[in-house]
């Protein structure tokens, strides 16, 4: 368990909310020079995740010297305070001896976050220098699969039964101070069969007079999660009930372990982040990766969009003799497809982020779908009276002013249509609405657009 | 305050992470029915969140009629929970008179949530209606800016001077229990002029002998948050140090409120909502939004990117003469931009996620803009080849192949430095960095493309 002594920033340096550049170039420079002391000495006084926050801003070559030169900077909290790839490089360097010392200290759901990215043979080699008992933890931790509430909750809890007075809990307390998880904030209340009946917040333990039984202050739990609960479906319990901690049950409805809010945080942050990241096409992004991991993570949508776009070309292709007629066509096509993509991508957005939130529904699609048609409609009239007046005047043609009016509500009506129901249409075959959206979304817009403007131009003008 | 007994959700339903499909029918049908009893029976046995989960798929014409039938249903904890579109809709058609019974229940916090929203004369009608206790903490909160932590800090919290012992301070929340937040994670220990000076989390106390003093058991305070701190801020601190609860001070250092986890939840999941919005181009969405409001919401993006298309088009303009002479230039055109414009948005939501979690900063701005050009210049390579293939095979035209591999180059790596250059740049000035962002990054890559695709066209072919 931390002492709790180590969690204390110093007085003088106080913590702010962006990194200290000056403490970043001290410690750079500290590590340039090969000078041991001065690293220990510039991170001593810092919270682990200052430390962590620091170490991530040195480039992979220098961190590797900084493990080198100061292994013991790398206590077990700041390895659980690392992001997952300044981490890799960091366990890479450690050796298993010294990473096994490092984990002792954590909490199970805190090691096993540490222990999980470790190449197999580093990792059975880290386990079995643990004691018998850590290592029972997590393995049974890791025999879960990831990002469910297995990976993520602790074997540390308080747990209590309802016959139990407030007073005989608190003295159970202070006699096994020792063996109670260094934070809690709800004792389970279980019956006979180690089964959670209710959870009496300790705030609620604490203002209650000590012959009253737990039974009797007791609130239902609010939420019921197995080991196999998928970490999304749990973070969205935490939000949507404001919950600070939760149990975990086994099969049996046994209280097998705790999940708790500062994990559900680290939960929420990397869903936004994946779904930020998978609307604009990149699989995984650390911002210490290499050049060739960022092309590994980004070249294969870019791939797919240069195959979307090919078949776009296609569409171009059916009306090369329309252009040669009249080159207006080649300079206009790209504006309706532009503003049909943009309209597409909008309607994307606010499909994907209100799925996220479960707030779009099968019971409200229907509504949303046609609010976003019908947006689409009317954004597509507002904006082909505003270009057909530019074409009209820019190539004095009146003809050509109206096709492209008309093609731009097309598209913009069919971006609004796409929009939407392309990530409901990939959520009901049970596949990640963000992911591969944009892609589909994008190549409706392009050859609608391009179809509507150059086939009521071959129609109307040729 | 609430009552403990409220938030039970009952033993059948259980709670899910998905609305209840047959509840939303049921519901829906007792409101065109004007039902009122059956809607009150649906709803009594859920959890403030759930039926707030419920009426938010509700039309607004729905959820008027329901308020009209059955106004108690909407309890201040509902109200709270609320998504603000429908809770503005709620509010509209309760009287004031309803309101202020409603919020008076709530924390602070929670109270403040519920009546900033509401017009200024609807506003101060509520005020005129609640306790002078409650009016006087209302408006206190109100003074602060919105988004501070002022407003989403409640005036209920536990302090104790630091050398009261363990033992004295159980024996005085038991005798002031009433007058205690109904949840609370840490008592504040403050100095003889009300200062927190530490802070011991409640599970600490819990376990530690009734004589020991809390100066010898507290931490230090790991932040230091005032009234006017930014709740982004402020929710940066809670998800960096694994926060639950923290102490609010006024400019004398003075203890004046506590910030809880959960609201910093709600402020997560708001920010993320923002920055998803922003980068597709959209200033805000509710899922409840009508036509009008979601057409007033896009428009101004489309019309920006409406400008900055026809700029693009004005490059495609100075090439008409090449296009006329080789139209397989106006089909292949859009591929080099659209690539670009790929890349650049990868480009940019790794750089516009990096900023939020505060990674990128100045510090190693360097070498990530040095990465993403790199990055672009390879996948740009990459794709050359590819589609200096395609372009040859399929208009069997060598130099053509050759022109749209070195634009392709040339394009994708100005995106990969657009891409992150922008919001950067965006940030330097104190702007939004996923505001605008976007459009300003499609219209490099789109100058980009055209010009250098042309460009080169123009100077090699003909």
């Amino acid at each position: 368990m931390a002492d709790p002594a180590s969690e204390m920033p110093p007085e003088d340096t106080g913590p702010s909310a962006d990194v200290d550049l000056t403490l970043i170039a001290a410690l750079a420079g500290a590590v340039d020079d090969g000078d041991a002391a001065s690293v220990a000495r510039i991170l001593a006084p810092l919270h682990p995740a200052d430390i962590a926050d620091l170490l991530e801003q040195l480039s992979g070559e220098q961190l590797r010297t900084l493990v080198e030169l100061a292994p013991e900077v790398l206590t077990g909290d700041v390895l659980a305070e690392l992001d997952a790839d300044t981490r890799e490089v960091v366990t890479d360097e450690l050796h298993p001896s010294q990473l096994a010392a490092a984990i002792q200290d954590l909490d199970t759901d805190d090691a096993i976050e540490v222990v999980e990215e470790l190449d197999d043979d580093v990792r059975q080699q880290v386990l079995s220098e643990v004691s018998n008992e850590d290592r029972a933890a997590l393995e049974s931790g890791l025999a879960f699969d990831e990002e469910t509430a297995g990976r993520l909750m602790q074997r540390e809890f308080v747990a209590a039964p309802e016959f139990w007075t407030v007073g005989h809990t608190i003295d159970h307390m202070r006699a096994h101070g020792d063996d109670l998880p260094e934070l809690f904030f709800e004792v389970y209340v279980v019956d006979t069969a180690f089964r959670p009946i209710g959870e009496v917040p300790v705030s609620h333990l604490m203002r209650a007079h000590r012959d009253v039984q737990l039974a009797d202050i007791m609130l239902a739990p609010k939420v019921k999660v197995t080991p196999e609960t998928d970490q999304e479906e749990v973070a969205y319990f935490f939000e949507k009930y404001h919950l600070i901690s939760a149990p975990v049950v086994d099969e049996g409805g046994r209280l097998t372990g705790m999940l708790t809010v500062d994990d559900m945080v680290d939960v929420i942050q990397e869903e936004n982040k994946e779904d930020l990241l998978a609307l604009a096409g990149v699989n995984d992004a650390g911002l210490a990766d290499t050049v060739m991991q960022s092309v590994r993570s980004r070249a294969p949508w870019l791939l797919v969009n240069l195959a979307t776009a090919i078949l776009a070309s296609g569409v171009i292709a059916l009306f090369e003799g329309a252009i040669s007629q009249l080159v207006a066509l080649a300079v206009l096509m790209p504006i309706v497809a532009s503003m049909g993509g943009n309209a597409g991508t909008q309607s994307l957005a606010v499909a994907v982020r209100a799925i996220a939130s479960r707030d779009l529904t099968s019971a409200n699609a229907r509504r949303v779908i046609w609010r976003e048609v019908m947006t689409g409609t009317f954004n597509g009239l507002i904006f082909a009276v505003v270009m057909g007046i530019v074409a009209g005047v820019w190539f004095q043609n009146l003809a050509l002013a109206g096709v492209i009016a008309i093609a731009m509500i097309i598209n913009l009506a069919c971006a609004g249509l796409a929009g939407i129901v392309v990530p409901l249409g990939l959520k009901r075959f049970g596949a990640d609405p963000a992911v591969a959206s944009s892609v589909f979304v994008t190549t409706v817009t392009d050859v609608v657009g391009f179809f509507a403007f150059l086939g009521l131009a071959a129609l109307v003008l040729l």
